[in-house]
């Protein structure tokens, strides 16, 4: 049999045994297992940082692979443990905004209209399934008040590596939580969209997608404007840059800098691409 | 044959080859050992952190797994390099004290007399067994001063992973060398114990056991009263709260906050339970 | 069949998911592969340090091991992305550098005349070979310009671990980039090298091999004498001391303490040492 592979990406950080214990529930389970780091680093309670980070990394795995992603502030309160199966994988998290960009990847999410922190809901996608980790015959036999992962998520990825029907873990779920997104604008020669992920460079990663750049952009962002779109990070040291990034997408960056700090810049700053006319 | 699993837990950081250099030891042995990073992040020579890190994630594992601790500022010294066989896990470490929380899940070790920094020792428990790697046959050929963790307690850990009879490592070892651990003391009505941990969030783990708590427990802890128990760290955003953590015993914690630095908390300090009249 | 091997060094630190993309590119091609983190926390950019890194961490695996180290500020420019087989490991990386200590334990590489930041050159050792990963029938099917590791370097890896031939990867690679080093010099009863790595300790690892030492050297190092060598890191509580470290050379130390910054020590700082009269 093929080995199950299970990921994890949480805000539980490298020092405590927080991880390890997942990884322990995991391997006593199932064995064969091969466990892979996603991050560990993801902001405390930042739940837009580990969407993002989440989608980005698992729509690279495997199909059969299952993504455990815990940053989890609610722990303990009456949000739902979830489970989803996508023909590219299986994701299982708090329903708490975590799967917004891997739901995203299926269907667009009628989120955009929300305004402000109000979660906004998506039916589970044509092709996938939900249901909620409802069954305890898959957790830990003790369940604590502050640790889920090791004690429901974990254990529950682990039952499904070894063959467990999804459809075991609990009931069925229609419409799972998601964060209100800010979506592209296109307008006649302009779009504009925002800053949705800053890494650790300080590069400002957009919802901007290349092939809406045309081929002489100019790039409007915190009162700055670049002109053009660079070939490598190395071409402007120390200059401000615009650069198609690993997302396929509008990236802003300093040569060997950082954007993020030099700018001033947050993850939903806006930026506003005026394209040349053709 | 069932895949060997090796945990590693140091003090080492990520940033240089040291862990690198262990796994590569291990899988040169052992090239089918699954190895698990537990936590390279413990603060330099905190050995009580060590301790408790390795305890509380070790406990998951499934029994055959082979335990690395080393955090282990007497290299090259004296100290003796151990490997712990106990019926939950194989230990690995240098004979310093990290091994007190695995020992005490077997016994209460006698160290709570002890005062200051001087160590205690145990026996071996009942059903445990306990050598000094004291065999350069299961070292690497060249062994330097500095760097035991990949010259003598990797290799080992992987001969024990391909099957070595742990009784070939050394000579037997009776009393193994525990920190000094504050209890907790039981009075009427009121708990006395002391904060054990602190994580990464700044939650203060007491070890106070949750069925010592009743029901509506008064909590003191530096100078602050906290009444009753929170069912989750959302309760109170900023508020100081008591909640039955992880580990199933007390813990002090601030909602979306630190409680360590807001207290200026440190392991070690007092917390004293009044518990409510039946 | 033996489970390949690919190990991971980096400078993409922990947060974001370039590293998770990498392992799931990785999975997707060889499944059944054994990856291994050496490192993501390598300074930003620091080729010197990954140079060290990798080759201390990698000459401990086993030769079937392939070990991916990408610290590529030039991704998107002209640099060659190649492979490296030698008969201790095969090595994938940007030609930039990161191959001069792995190329070093081959055959002294002719770049000590260097000055300055100038890269040199040498030769592919004998018994090894290597090409440019020029072959894009081994890449991910759409490369990005700032993303290699996940899109040429990573997929390379996996089809090697597959049992593709290198020599399929791409054309014949005759002279790799190295990094200008210093070497030992050995005169009259003096040896004088210099600092190659500072860890996370701050211990100052040098190039002066231990047997060049004698019995009784004095060290100078920044304007400080060191007289005679110490057996572990506790000889000297606060105090500057020589070890023989864990690559077998002379170390500068500060028991308990960070020697680099005490002594304000930078990579390249000059140690001389004097040998005692036999």
């Amino acid at each position: 049999m093929r080995r199950p592979i299970i990921t994890l990406t949480t805000d539980f950080g490298t020092r405590d045994s927080y991880v390890g214990a997942m990884k322990g529930v995991i391997l006593d389970i199932a064995p064969d297992t091969t466990i892979v780091d996603v991050s560990h680093d993801v902001e405390r309670h930042n739940i837009h940082e580990a969407a993002y980070i989440l989608a980005t990394a698992s729509k690279f795995f495997p199909p059969h692979s299952i993504h455990i992603a815990v940053v989890d502030p609610g722990v303990g309160s009456a949000r739902r443990p979830l489970v989803l199966c996508t023909p590219r994988g299986t994701y299982i998290s708090p329903d708490n905004g975590t799967l917004t960009h891997v739901l995203n990847g299926f269907s667009q999410v009628n989120s955009t209209t929300e305004t402000g922190d109000t979660p906004a809901y998506a039916r589970t996608p044509e092709g996938c399934v939900a249901y909620e980790l409802d069954n305890p015959g898959f957790w830990l036999p003790r369940v604590t008040r502050t640790f889920h992962g090791r004690d429901i998520f974990a254990p529950s990825a682990a039952h499904l590596a070894n063959g467990v029907d999804v459809s075991d873990m609990g009931a069925a779920v229609e419409s799972i939580t998601c964060l209100p997104e800010s979506a592209c604008y296109f307008d006649d020669g302009t779009v504009t969209g925002s800053v949705v992920h800053s890494d650790i460079y300080g590069n400002l990663i957009t919802n901007i997608p290349s092939d809406a750049l045309g081929n002489e952009p100019e790039i409007h962002v915190l009162g700055h404007t670049i002109s053009g779109l660079s070939d490598s990070y190395q071409e402007s040291v120390g200059g401000l840059m615009a650069i198609v990034g690993s997302q396929d997408t509008l990236e802003i960056a300093v040569g060997e800098g950082d954007a993020r700090t030099i700018l001033n810049a947050s993850v939903g700053d806006r930026v506003v691409v005026q394209r040349s006319r053709a």
